[in-house]
């Protein structure tokens, strides 16, 4: 059978057996730890499974993940009514909707969180863990494939564990994870990490034997990701922002590398990791979340010479070069479990540049990175909260209109708060940047009005903030018009005054 | 000259001045690093003396402490119209005014992060550093006086140092402090703190002989702070969360005696820290920031073993009492920086229960800790945020109306948000407890309105929610209406739709 040599721990091979047969570890009410992470690095044969199974057969799982998944496989099991309960993070427009319709209970975490609030009886514990794997070692060690997640974490805190051995995945991928997962408190020592690369802890995941309960054997590969293009406004956005770490380099306040670096997924970001190719910047090094196709064009050129993530969601054309490769990357990138890549402690001690996209912002550096208008789910705060609030500069960047010039980025009041202005140091569009470090509210207002917003909404922005002026406080504001803009759009889809 | 024996190494004695003239040293325009925490142990003579040579000659400094200073010293400053710029904390009523006015540009600053913003060039550098000691020993250490604050940061990072040598804090405080500065990054090793009373630097501030620049003895007092007696109120929120802990020990979820606690500063934590009192609980820890008189009520009733705070912010009484038996308490008391005592990196690692006092909550969770009727400053956000996103267990207590029930603490939506509902775990007031882990936002929705909003507006408030359910979303609004609540006290003074 194909894959029965990945386990090479051979008194393993006897818990091998069909999809069909696993699933019935999984009862009605149970919750389900499933490995994942950006889209990559999911078991995709047993979730499969028992979205069909579902159909026939009734029942309600909590799904507890990594983060997003590939193979839509919230989709499928959202489809089949099978999820009452989903967490830390989604990015599946079928189950965004049940989300939106009060279906699923959705409960939008800090990715770095999960695991301690598991270990620590914030949340119930894991009935049964479904984890990918490359291989099983000799000594029982289970290698990931594509992504880390909380894998490590579901598997010890789980109560049965089956492993889907993915035979898509290349057997060159075993040594890039580092697996170090911290110890339940009290006593609980340092996380021993002090530069982006180091390496402190296995290249699987431990567990005893008897833990597993079931493999399942897979050959459905991990989903292609494809990145829009960069456009004229995410190369300006890409612009300003190279413009201002050289100038904090000249200034002797960054180093030449800049530090560690993170990125949030998608288009833009995309975009602006892109933009340090044509950049002066050398040695560049990343600490993030999803090591995404940018991430090997820069160490291709010569410019990263480290990333360190938590999953790789690549295109179908750079995960055949990176595979093909891969002996040249092997020292140059290290996947982890979110509960390190994400961890409040690593990010404050490397000070890193952490760079997310805003859904919106506001005139005082409020942003909004989850409800569209304030009440729909788009995705959840995933990462952004924990390289937001622990960063060395924390940047937002988007595109200061959308929907046409309908939808104006800068607002008023955000109409949700997923990181205060406490958090926020530097506000990109591709009208400018704004940077807001040691500047009290009113002075954030007039910076983020005059260099982030699109020229059309400016004066409606300027009018807003001199009215709310002049009845005072720290954070002006005319409560009965805050959220105006957005009560409009939603009447008229439009949020201009005049409209 | 009383004072001059604290002086211990002897060299420095000829630095010794009048603070007329140490404050030649400060120049219009400076950046001012003065210690004080919450309070306590800030340099008052040569502030003072600034405050009064700025009403003759006029001058304009940025002012950085600890945090909040004690005898008026903010409000002298203010009126005197010398501070510029305030961060990151304060709690002068007239301070407070003028800031709100837009007079003085304020930056409301997670205490943690101070240090690193000055460090790694967030902040602009410190000028002069004026940091109140108890002594300074043969070998040149500062040692600090009721608080640690950013004490050993602003020397570090300081051109010029006055040092105020505090004549009436009793000479055996000498030892409490434990002052430990992480190195600049790169290269920065973890905090290796793993247990609350562990000591891990050295008990005063090093700083090489010659950059300090005067010397000026001190006579004036730390303020003393009154704590409100409880009330039937805050009793009751007290009783909520006694019971809360006795049922999570019961089923495992806490350890017997809970782990580290944190409390905010004010009355209603003073009233839920008296509850342990009468608890079963033993053995109870501190991982705090202000070390009230009830800190000191639970060691003398045997119930807590340590503490370690940031400050010591007592009533006379209190601090007469601690300074006369001040060697039976010197093993269970620790005064750190408050880049260690607010450490994300420390309070993850500890699992640190964090209760704090919410100016107002919404249905969903999100706090509003600092802005009343989402414009004017009341005090900031302060360690709040600090402890709150790292907790095992985030808490926030208010009483559930205030202004004699024309303002309801629960809203359908925080005029302001300080903290998000992806942070905060219970909320508790007089009416009852939220335990909110685990939930999604329309269950915690329920919640929230039936155990905490006051029986007043509870019908308002499910009413609100209903209709905004209808809407759909993850988190249900009706934005139109969401800040209504606010702009109808601010028009009749009371938040009732019938009043």
């Amino acid at each position: 059978m194909n894959g029965l040599d990945r386990i090479r721990l051979v008194s393993l091979r006897d818990k091998v057996m069909s999809a069909e047969q696993a699933i019935e570890l999984i009862q009605d009410g149970a919750v389900v730890g499933l490995s994942g992470f950006g889209g990559a690095g999911e078991a995709k044969t047993v979730p499969l499974v028992l979205a069909e199974h579902a159909k026939q057969h009734p029942l309600k799982i909590t799904l507890a993940t990594g983060a997003s998944l590939g193979n839509k496989i919230d989709g499928r099991l959202n489809e089949a009514h099978a999820i009452v309960r989903r967490y830390p993070y989604q990015a599946d427009p079928g189950l965004r909707k049940a989300i939106n319709a009060g279906e699923v209970m959705y409960i939008d975490q800090h990715l770095s969180e999960m695991a301690d609030n598991i270990r620590h009886h914030n949340l119930p514990r894991i009935n049964v863990a479904v984890i990918a794997a490359t291989a099983i070692t000799e000594d029982g060690q289970i290698i990931p494939t594509g992504s880390c997640g909380n894998s490590a974490n579901f598997v010890e805190m789980a109560d049965h564990v089956i492993i889907e051995i993915d035979n898509t995945i290349h057997p060159i991928l075993e040594g890039v994870h580092d697996i170090y997962v911290p110890k339940a408190r009290p006593n609980r020592a340092p996380i021993p990490l002090i530069h982006a690369g180091d390496r402190i802890g296995t290249v699987g995941i431990q567990v005893s034997p008897e833990k597993i309960s079931a493999i399942v054997l897979n050959d459905l590969p991990d989903t292609s990701f494809n990145m829009d293009e960069p456009d004229q406004d995410t190369l300006a956005i890409a612009k300003h922002l190279i413009q201002f770490f050289e100038a904090e380099v000249a200034a002797g306040h960054l180093p030449q590398n800049l530090g560690p670096l993170q990125s949030g997924v998608g288009s833009i970001a995309n975009a602006v990791f892109s933009g340090f190719e044509h950049s002066n910047f050398h040695h560049l090094e990343m600490y993030s979340e999803v090591l995404q196709d940018c991430t090997f064009d820069l160490i291709d050129s010569g410019k990263m010479t480290f990333a360190s993530g938590c999953s790789m969601t690549l295109s179908d054309s750079c995960a055949q070069r990176v595979m093909q490769n891969f002996e040249q990357y092997k020292d140059k990138i290290v996947l982890r479990p979110q509960e390190i890549s994400n961890n409040p402690e690593i990010i404050r001690r490397l000070g890193i540049i952490a760079i997310n996209t805003a859904l919106e912002f506001d005139i005082y550096g409020n942003v909004n990175s989850t409800h569209v208008s304030g009440t729909k789910m788009m995705n959840g705060i995933g990462g952004s909260g924990d390289f937001t609030r622990h960063a060395h500069i924390a940047i937002f960047v988007s595109k200061s209109v959308a929907k046409g010039g309908a939808i104006s980025s800068v607002v008023p009041m955000v109409s949700h708060t997923d990181h205060t202005e406490h958090d926020i140091d530097v506000l990109v569009t591709e009208n400018g940047l704004a940077d807001l470090r040691g500047l009290a509210p009113r002075e954030r207002a007039r910076k983020i009005i005059d260099l982030c917003a699109h020229p059309d909404y400016r004066d409606e922005l300027n009018d807003y903030f001199e009215r709310a002026c002049q009845r005072g406080g720290q954070t002006p504001h005319l409560l009965e018009e805050a959220l105006s803009w957005h009560a409009k759009f939603e009447e008229t889809g439009n949020m201009h005054k005049t409209a």
